[in-house]
C-alpha cells in the first residue's frame, strides 16, 4: 500500500476502503507519512467528501491510534455530552450534577481546547482547589461513589487527531464535515462512554453557520455511532446569541449555580432540561423524555441538583463553600458599564464578537501557555427580542485590565438591532436520532 | 497576505489574483511557505482548477522565480518545440538540423527529465564526445554561426517549478492541466524563445489519455502564450504506438539519421514535416505551410538536412563520422528476437509498456543518478494496422543484460491485436492556434 495511490483515489472520487484508511491513520500516528502528503489528502477529503462508511472507518482508526480508556469498572450506562462549541456554553456545569441527581452515571472527560473563552475544565478550575487531574482510578471510584465526575482527558488519546488537527489549522482544511465529525467522535469514543448526546451549535456564533451544514455534521456523527454500535443522538441548537447572560469562567460558574438553584436564565435552563431528558432516556433511567424532563425540572427546584454539584466539587477537592455562597467568588477590579445608542428589538448578538471581547478582557487564552483570568468576562443584560433603547446598559465588562475603548466599541457593534422582532428564536432547531 | 487565506480561497472556488499567486510562488521559491501548505493548495488547484488568467499569472510568476535566459544576441526569430513526452520521440533530433537547413534559427534548450527512456540530451550524448553543456556564450555564438544548437538547460531556471514538481510527484497532484501547463510554459519561456510549437501527445502511451484532456492542455498553453505575448501554437498528435520503430538512445539517433537521409519511418517523417512547416511559418521564413513543407521535404532528400546535423554534431564536439556512418555506433551485446502468437491486425502498441521494457533493458534511468546504456533499447518491426501472424517477429530487444523472460512477455503483451484494422490512425489529431 502506498499513500500516493490513496491520495489519488480520493482525488479521483473513489471510495477508500478500511485498509487504506487505517494505513493513512497509522502513517499519521507513527509519522511515516509526510505532512505534505497528509495535507494533500486532507484537501482532497475537504473537496471530495467521504461516504458515511469512510467516516466510520476513519473514526475507528483514529480512535484506536492511541489509548482507549476502559471504564468497564463503572457501573451503569456511561453518558456523555459534547457541544461543538458555543459562547457562554456552561451546560456541562449544570447537566453533570443535574443528571447525576436523577440517577444517571456521568463520567465526563473534557478536552482543553484553545477557545476564545475557557472550556469546561477552566470554568471548574475557577472554583478554588478544584482538581480536574484525577487519575483514572480516582475518576472511576468517584463515579461509582457519587455518580458523577468531570476531569481532563488523560493518557495519549487519539494522537492521530492531534497531528491532523495541527495540520488542518494551517492548511485551510478545517471546514470539512467528515474531518470534524471523525475528530469529535474519535475523541468521545476513546474516552469510553456508552451513550453520547451531541449538541451541534448553529448560527453566526458557531462553527456551522447554517442549518444544512449543522444537519449534515449531526447526521454523520449519528451514523458513526450506528456504525460503531454506540448510542449517539444529536440536537441542533441556536447560537445566534450567547447562552445565558454570562461569558467568562467564574461568571459562568455563578450562572450555572443559579441555574442549579432554579434561578437560571430561561434559555440555559430550557436547553439543560431538553438535553438532559434525552440523556436520561439514553441512560435508560427513563423510558420517555416527558417523565425525564419532569424530574430534571423538579431537581433544579428542590435543591437536589445543587446538592449534587456541592458533592461533586467537594469530591474533587474544590472549596464547596463557593457553591453554597457564590458571592465568595472574587470579582474583577474593573467593571465597565457598556451602553448602546441603538433603538429597536435585539435581533442577534454576534456571539463570536462577544467572545472576542471576553478573550481580550482575560477570559480566554491566545496561546496554550497563557493563564486565564477567572473573574474576567462579560455579563449581558439583553437577550434576542428584548427591547433596546438608546442609553440602555447592554452589558458589564469584568476585567482586571484597563478600560479599552476599542473593546467597548466591539461589544456595542456585536449588538444587531432591528425594527421587528426575530421570528425564529427557537433554541432547539432539530433533533437527529 | 497569508497562505492559509489563499488556500481557503482556492478551496472555496474563488479566483486568485496576481498578487496572491505571486505571493505563493515567491513563498515556494524562498521556502517561506511550508511544504504541507503548498501541497494543500496544489490539491485544491487539481480539484477546483484555475482560470486561464490564473494560469497566466502562475506561469509568469514561476518564469520569474529564477534566471531568465537572455538570447537577444541571437539574430532572427528563435523557435522552440516542446513535446509533452512520447515514446520513441526523436523528433527534435530530426527537426533541429532540418529547420536550420531551411534557414530557421534553432536555439534549443532541453531539460533532463526522468523518463522511461532517455531524453534529447541523452540521445545526443550517445554520439561520442557530443557536448550538451555549452556555456550560454558558446550557445549563442554557435546559433549565430550555424543556425542551430541543442544544449541542456543552464542556470537556475524556474526553481519554483522544481520545488512544486518534487511535491506534486509525491502528493497525487501531478494530473492537473493548470499545473502541467504552467510547468511546461514557464520553463520554455525562461529559456528565451520567441516562438514555441507544442506537440501534445494523446493516447494510451501519453500523459494525456484522451483527446479532451489533450485539447484542454493545448488550449491553456496557447492562451498562456497569448497572455504573455509569445507566439505559441499546439499540435495534438497520436501516441497509441511509439513513434517510428526504435526506442533507446543510440537506436533513436540512428533512426533520426536515416530520416535526415530521407530514409526514415513514414510516421516520423510526416510528423517532422508537419511540425516543421508550422515552425517555419512561426519563424517567418515562409508565409504558408505548404511552401514550408515542400522545402522541408526537399532538404530531407537532397542531403542538406543531414549535412546540417553533421555540422551541428561537429560544432558541439561530437564525432561526426558516426553520423556519416551510423554502423559505427556500438551495438548491444545481446539482441533478442521477440515473437508473437497473436493473429490479426496490430490495433495498438502499448507505448508505456514498450517504454517500461526499454527502461529495464538499460535505455532509461530509475533514479537521477543511474547511468544510461546507450545501445540498449527496442527495435519494433510492426506499426498499427500491419498484419500480424503467429510466429512473426514483432521486435528485437537490444541489451547488455541477460535475457529476461518477463521482459519478453511484457513486450508481447504490449501488442494489442484485433480482427479489424484501426479506423483512426491519423498522426495529427488537431491543431490549436
Amino acid at each position: 500500500m502506498n499513500i500516493v495511490n490513496i491520495i489519488a483515489k480520493k482525488r479521483d472520487k473513489i471510495e477508500l476502503n478500511q485498509e487504506e484508511i487505517e494505513f493513512f491513520v497509522n502513517g499519521v500516528t507513527n509519522q511515516s507519512i509526510a505532512d505534505y502528503q497528509i495535507s494533500s489528502l486532507l484537501m482532497a477529503i475537504v473537496l471530495n467528501g467521504m461516504s458515511n462508511q469512510e467516516v466510520i472507518y476513519l473514526t475507528q482508526a483514529m480512535l484506536h491510534s492511541g489509548d482507549v480508556i476502559d471504564l468497564s469498572r463503572i457501573e451503569g450506562i456511561k453518558c456523555d455530552k459534547h457541544s461543538t462549541g458555543g459562547v457562554g456554553d456552561k451546560v456541562t456545569l449544570v447537566l453533570a450534577p443535574l443528571l447525576a441527581s436523577c440517577g444517571a452515571t456521568v463520567s465526563k472527560m473534557s478536552g482543553r481546547g484553545l477557545g476564545h473563552t475557557g472550556g469546561t475544565l477552566d470554568k471548574l478550575e475557577s472554583i478554588p482547589n478544584f482538581r480536574v487531574d484525577l487519575s483514572i482510578d480516582e475518576f472511576i471510584n468517584q463515579v461509582n461513589d457519587i455518580k458523577v465526575s468531570v476531569i481532563g482527558q488523560t493518557g495519549n488519546l487519539v494522537p492521530a487527531d492531534k497531528a491532523i488537527y495541527a495540520l488542518r489549522d494551517v492548511t485551510g482544511t478545517v471546514q470539512s464535515i467528515p474531518l470534524i465529525a471523525s475528530s469529535i467522535m474519535s475523541k468521545k469514543l476513546a474516552s469510553g462512554s456508552d451513550a453520547i448526546l451531541l449538541d451541534v451549535k448553529v448560527g453566526e456564533g458557531a462553527f456551522m453557520k447554517d442549518i444544512d451544514q449543522a444537519r449534515q455534521l449531526a447526521g454523520v456523527m449519528v451514523e458513526i455511532g450506528k456504525g460503531l454500535n454506540k448510542d449517539v443522538k444529536a440536537v441542533i441548537t441556536d447560537m445566534n446569541q450567547p447562552l445565558g447572560y454570562s461569558i467568562g469562567n467564574a461568571l459562568e460558574v455563578k450562572e450555572a449555580i443559579a441555574t442549579l438553584n432554579g434561578e437560571g436564565p430561561k434559555d440555559l435552563e430550557d436547553l439543560c432540561i431538553r438535553l438532559g431528558s434525552m440523556m436520561l432516556v439514553q441512560a435508560k433511567e427513563y423510558t420517555n423524555e416527558e417523565d425525564a424532563a419532569k424530574i430534571l425540572k423538579e431537581n433544579l427546584y428542590n435543591g437536589k441538583a445543587i446538592a449534587k454539584f456541592v458533592e461533586l466539587v467537594k469530591a474533587q477537592g474544590g472549596d464547596q463553600t463557593y457553591i453554597e455562597d457564590p458571592s465568595k467568588f472574587e470579582m474583577a477590579s474593573n467593571i465597565i458599564e457598556v451602553k448602546t445608542d441603538k433603538e429597536g428589538y435585539l435581533y442577534q448578538l454576534d456571539a463570536l464578537g462577544v467572545a472576542q471581547v471576553a478573550l481580550e478582557l482575560g477570559a480566554g487564552r491566545h496561546t496554550k501557555e497563557e493563564a486565564i483570568d477567572y473573574p474576567a468576562g462579560i455579563v449581558l443584560t439583553k437577550k434576542v427580542n428584548d427591547k433596546v433603547a438608546k442609553g440602555d446598559v447592554i452589558a458589564y465588562m469584568h476585567t482586571n485590565k484597563e478600560t479599552d475603548e476599542k473593546l467597548i466599541k466591539m461589544l456595542q457593534d456585536s449588538l444587531i438591532v432591528k425594527d421587528q422582532k426575530h421570528e425564529d428564536t427557537s433554541l432547539i432547531k432539530e433533533i437527529i436520532k
